[in-house]
């Protein structure tokens, strides 16, 4: 570990922890952009550790993270949310002095929460969330080209060394990231209304067609292509991963959820009240959120 | 006229009442497959119709229906529902004896009410609708190969002629389509759960969104790509022709959402009250809804 790094290397050992679809694509960006010297993979699943060294993804691949988070400058927290308790206990008093400790979950408050108590003095604890993922899940879902185009936002606490914070930010640049900084709250918040309740919607509705009559259920694959599959692709996420994200954003998603619920049964009335205006500016209105998003090619 | 129809062609002339996406797709493909010998399109809206021509859709362009369905022995109907029954009404006494009329809605209850009635003797009567579209509008969004792969479904009257049934059966396999044939009110009510509630949800959320502080709502674009953006692909369709589609539907739609709030709010008890188990296991059966229509090959 000696070696000076090379030009593009930015850290000389990252430790990935949690081998599924985000970790799995860090893998490989990390490695297509040359941006660190060594990476170990450790996950607690045999099975995901076996496949990533298949998929030759990482230089090392350990069942614990303990000896691993000693010797590594970058440490990256990659598991569902209802894990990080025991991550932060398990590796905490072993993280060398200035390495930086990020992760990628969707709930940055829980995060700060969970994990921010175990951080030793003198590491740099700057929680991250890349705004990028499919509904696949484990480490062959994972591409290198997943980040390219889109946010990855920061939430460090304060007093945070800027440096610290201006390195992993540069890191993720350099997997094609556009980089944010924002507050913990406000991240939860937004993430609420473009993540965490669209995901909660489309799951409801393929469940309510789960529970369809036998007769009916057949057809609703049959037909999908008219609206309804764009839903079951989003319904098809990780389970655990989304299990966590709703329990532990739970008032911000239930404030938004709260919201689309009024929204919903004004349609509702006009519809059995036959209000062809109102249901036509309604549709009229939301063209416009999609125009902006093209604008803002995130579409 | 007279001229007899080569090898490949179905129809000596149709007319398409209507040259909006679906419409300006189904000219295209008749020609890329060489149905029929003449394409008229007749549009009131003389912006669209220009633009058809433009475009180069088919052989002639007319404001009025009227003369153009007096030579054809296919009339297709590509207009919003609230239109049918002026639709019908004006061409009703010009249907050439033998001819065949159909059309494309995604209601086949209200068509037949609205359409149905003015139908003469000796015109074949049979509705149908094409499982197929975009969020695109208008006569330039359309594409031959937009029924490539998709159901067509056809709900023909009871004692409808089978000759013709079966012959327009066979003109939509040759723009791609797998045909079905079933009850009008059966359509309906699947419509109502693959397309329908799905389409009022997502232009629901959206306009949830639409209704943030402003503070939020540029960040809801931003950040667009975590899930909320495939609700506004959905959620820019066509308003006039949404707005038929719930007002005309209005009893199947207003069944499956009551369903549909059932459910969400179920889940939001289980978030309220941290029930992962709950979660979980709904988040677990909905992946099973997506490998169903991944293997019907309708994703």
């Amino acid at each position: 570990m000696s070696e000076p790094l090379g030009n593009s290397k930015m850290f000389k050992q990252v430790t990935l922890i949690g081998i599924g679809h985000i970790g799995s694509s860090i893998a490989r960006a990390l490695r297509k952009f040359d941006l660190v010297q060594r990476i170990v993979v450790s996950d607690s699943n045999l099975e995901a550790l076996k496949e990533a060294e298949k998929l030759n993804l990482a230089d090392a691949y350990v069942a614990s993270a303990v000896d691993a988070v000693k010797r590594s400058d970058l440490v990256i927290v990659c598991v569902p949310i209802s894990a990080y308790a025991d991550v932060g206990a398990a590796i905490a008093k072993h993280l060398a002095p200035g390495a930086t400790l990020t992760d990628v979950g969707s709930v940055k408050q829980a995060v700060i929460r969970d994990l921010g108590p175990h951080v030793p003095e003198g590491v740099h604890f700057i929680p991250g969330h890349p705004i990028a993922g499919t509904e696949h899940s484990g480490p062959a879902s994972g591409f290198a080209e997943l980040f390219d185009g889109r946010w990855w936002v920061l939430t460090p606490l304060p007093g945070a060394d800027a440096a610290a914070v201006a390195k992993l930010k540069q890191l993720w640049e350099k997997v094609g990231c556009r980089v944010e900084v924002m507050e913990p709250s406000h991240h939860d918040q937004i993430l609420a209304i473009t993540s965490h309740l669209p995901h909660l919607i489309a799951y409801t509705i393929v469940d309510t067609a789960a529970g369809l009559e036998e007769s009916l259920k057949g057809e609703v694959i049959k037909f999908s292509a008219s609206g309804f599959r764009d839903f079951t692709r989003i319904a098809a996420s990780n389970p655990i991963m989304w299990r966590d994200i709703f329990l532990n954003n739970r008032e911000a998603v239930l404030e938004m959820l709260g919201r689309f619920t009024e929204d919903l049964t004004a349609l509702q009335r006009a519809i059995r009240w036959g209000e062809a205006d109102k249901l036509e500016e309604t549709f009229t209105r939301t063209r416009a959120i999609r125009r902006g998003i093209i604008d803002a090619k995130q579409a």
